[in-house]
Order: structure tokens, then sequence, then C-alpha cells
């Protein structure tokens, strides 16, 4: 199975980046190399075509979809959302939220980080070389919180206690970013952070602040 | 020095993929690790200080910026262009290729892949885990053969005899993507590459008919 190692280590999982570029969103598809059993995570709708067709040519089964938020007053055990593709296969169709956790379980674990909206979590690989920050933590940023639950203190608590207490060389991998920035990791944005480097009364004073115009998909699923 | 350790193991260079929307360009940053040395590959205008602020904070010296191919009749030793930033700091400035091309050869090594234009390289890794493949070769394409002394038959003839003569794991980042894919393997092209798995003279007929318009920046450095 040399063919589909993955980073650097043949026995490491396999790892894709790909982008969405009309929402600037990142979706992330990780797989067990022995297994084949693959996670996709934060995918969107418009290039799911795209992401069916890679995995397939991987010869992956894709055990589960999860958003890295919701909007809905969902109370499943992690607070995931299972996002109901159009299936090209056999996958997800009826598996129960229970069985698509374990899967996800096995080389993520998931981290609640409200802040953003009520529903937001982080993935977070298990040698904790990688967390998918979702809307919590964007390279040299963060995510909105004027809306949809959104709390700019329960963000900054969020991000420092359960993203910052991360391995300073864990990467951070953001669901969306507008500047072509790929990746960062954990120290960088303890130094470098424009926000979150400020202290709890500043950063919350920037956020209430931003004055940004209301997101086109509101409503929607999907709220950048 | 582990804040900046990079891609997965401690002692393993700094490695950055970064994206420029306009042109749909990948530039790519990588470093050593231990001497803090920088080469920039194929940086853009519009986001060159968006790389050149990266640079800084993570620490690193900026050795050489070059790009994956030129349109000038320059014939250097491995037919580099040395990129001319608006330097932040003291890098490059009058520094000639000769030592530059020294800089490169520590982490990199160029293989001529003439074909898109005569001049376009392709960077590989000391360790054959990456190539830069520029337009030579894209995710799942390959760059047009219809002007700059483009010729299929040669681009055909880089591609198998210089790329897909790497070991099969070898990632492939290339100078383009359109589709919001950032990477692929040897592999993975010489198995689903839709051109590049045809035989010669379909390849050949292929790209003498794909009816592309001319690009938009024809004439100057960077042709897309
Ligand atoms: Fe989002
Ligand atoms: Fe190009």
């Amino acid at each position: 199975v040399r063919l589909y190692s993955g980073l650097m280590e043949s026995r490491a999982p396999l790892f894709r980046q790909l982008f969405e570029s009309e929402s600037s969103t990142y979706t992330y598809l990780l797989a067990d190399a022995d297994s084949r059993e693959a996670v996709l995570i934060d995918p969107v709708l418009e290039t799911v075509d795209r992401d069916l067709q890679l995995i397939s040519e991987l010869g992956l089964t894709l055990k589960v979809a999860c958003k890295h938020l919701f909007y809905y007053s969902y109370t499943g055990l992690l607070k995931m959302q299972i996002h109901s593709l159009p299936a090209g296969g056999a996958f997800l169709a009826a598996e129960t939220v229970v069985s698509s956790v374990t899967a996800v379980n096995k080389c993520l674990t998931v981290r609640e980080t409200p802040g953003h909206t009520d529903g937001c979590v982080t993935y977070v690989s298990e040698d904790e070389r990688m967390a998918f920050t979702g809307d919590a933590l964007l390279i040299r940023g963060c995510g909105r919180t004027d809306f949809q639950q959104g709390s700019p203190h329960r963000l900054y608590e969020s991000v420092h206690k359960k993203i910052f207490t991360l391995p300073g060389h864990c990467f951070v991998y953001p669901a969306h970013d507008y500047k072509g920035q790929t990746v960062s990791t954990v120290d960088e944005e303890k130094k470098f952070n424009p926000r979150l480097t400020k202290t709890l009364p500043e950063f919350v004073n920037i956020m209430n602040n931003l004055n940004l115009p209301k997101p086109k998909k509101i409503g929607t699923v999907c709220v950048y």
C-alpha cells in the first residue's frame, strides 16, 4: 500500500487538503493507510463530486463526513453534523451518528470549541500533530462572533484552553482562508495571531467592532 | 528550534504551500530547519508581501527565489530565473545566480522538463519525496503547449522520463491548480492523469486540439 502512504512516513495516515474557492472553504480528507477507511471533514456541496472521485481513485471507503459546526439544535454525543452527501457508493446512507463517531474516533478526537457558534468543534489527530480548527482559529485570524450564538468571550476561552494547549508544533488547519495560506502551527498562532495574542478585554473589543456585513448564506447549512 | 520544525519530523525541512487566487498559482516556501535558510519557489507579485511577512515571522533568511520557467533567452547554468523581489531585508539584491544555485542545491535538485516552454524545470527534494513540477505536470492535467516554444512531444517526454521515473509515493506539487487540489503523487498521476496516461500520438492530438484562449498576461514574466 505504499502508493497511498501519505505524509512522509509509509504508515502515516493519508492526508489531503482541498479548497473550494467560492466560500474559501477547506475540505480535509484523512484515511487510515491500512484499513483504507476515510473521514471527510467539511465537505462543500460545490466540490463534493471532486472529493468523491478522489476517494474512489485512492481506493478509500468513506466512513463519515463531518462538519466543524452546525446550526441546528442537534444534541448528538459529540455535537457532530453528519453531512448527507449525494452518495456515489454505499457510504453514509443510513449509518447512524454512533457508528460514524466510532470511525472518526479511530484517528480523531473532538474538542468542543464554541464561540463562532455554539456547536463548533475542533478535530485533533491521535498524535496531536494536526488540529482542524474550523472557524474557531483561522490563520492569523478567527471566526466572527456576531451572530448565531456567537460569543467573543467563549471563543477566546475555547482557543486558549482547547487549542493553544496543544503541542506548539501541532499544525493548525482551518475551515477557511482568504489569503491563500494553507496551514499554520499552534506556536505560530500563539505568537502572531493579531487577535488572540491580545488580552480578553482587548479581544472582545476587537470582535465587537468588526462591523462585518451579514454573510450571504446565513440560514442555510454553511455560514462562512 | 522545535517551533519551526515543519512537516512531521523535527529535523524535516520546513514546508509551506501558499496560493494566489487571481492566477491560481502556488508558491512554495522551503527552509532548512537548522540553518533557517529558505527557498521560495514561484513567488507572485500580488502575494509577495504575505510571503515576506511569513518568512520574517518564521525567522528565516530568504536565500533564493526561483521560478519554474522563464521566457527570456537566458542561459544560466540551471536555467533559473531569479525573481527580483521588492526586498524587505538584505536578501537577493546583487547575489549572483551561482550563489543562489548553491543554496537551492542543498535541498533541491533541478530537472529540465521542457514542453510547456523551453525553459521549464522541475525541482526535486533531496529525498525525492517532493517534486515541484511547475507547468509540466499539473494534478490530473498539464501545462498548455500551444505557444512560447511549447511542444507536446517534448512535454510528454519530459513528464515520462523526468517525473514519472521518480518514486511512486513522491508528492507532486504543481505551479497551478484550478480545482482546489493541493497535491498529488507520481503514482496517482501515472494512473489517473487523463492526458499523460495516453499514448504519445493520442497526447499530441489532445494537446493540439484544446483551442484555449490566449492567456491574459502573455509577454510579461509569468504566463499562466
Ligand atoms: Fe465556516
Ligand atoms: Fe505557470
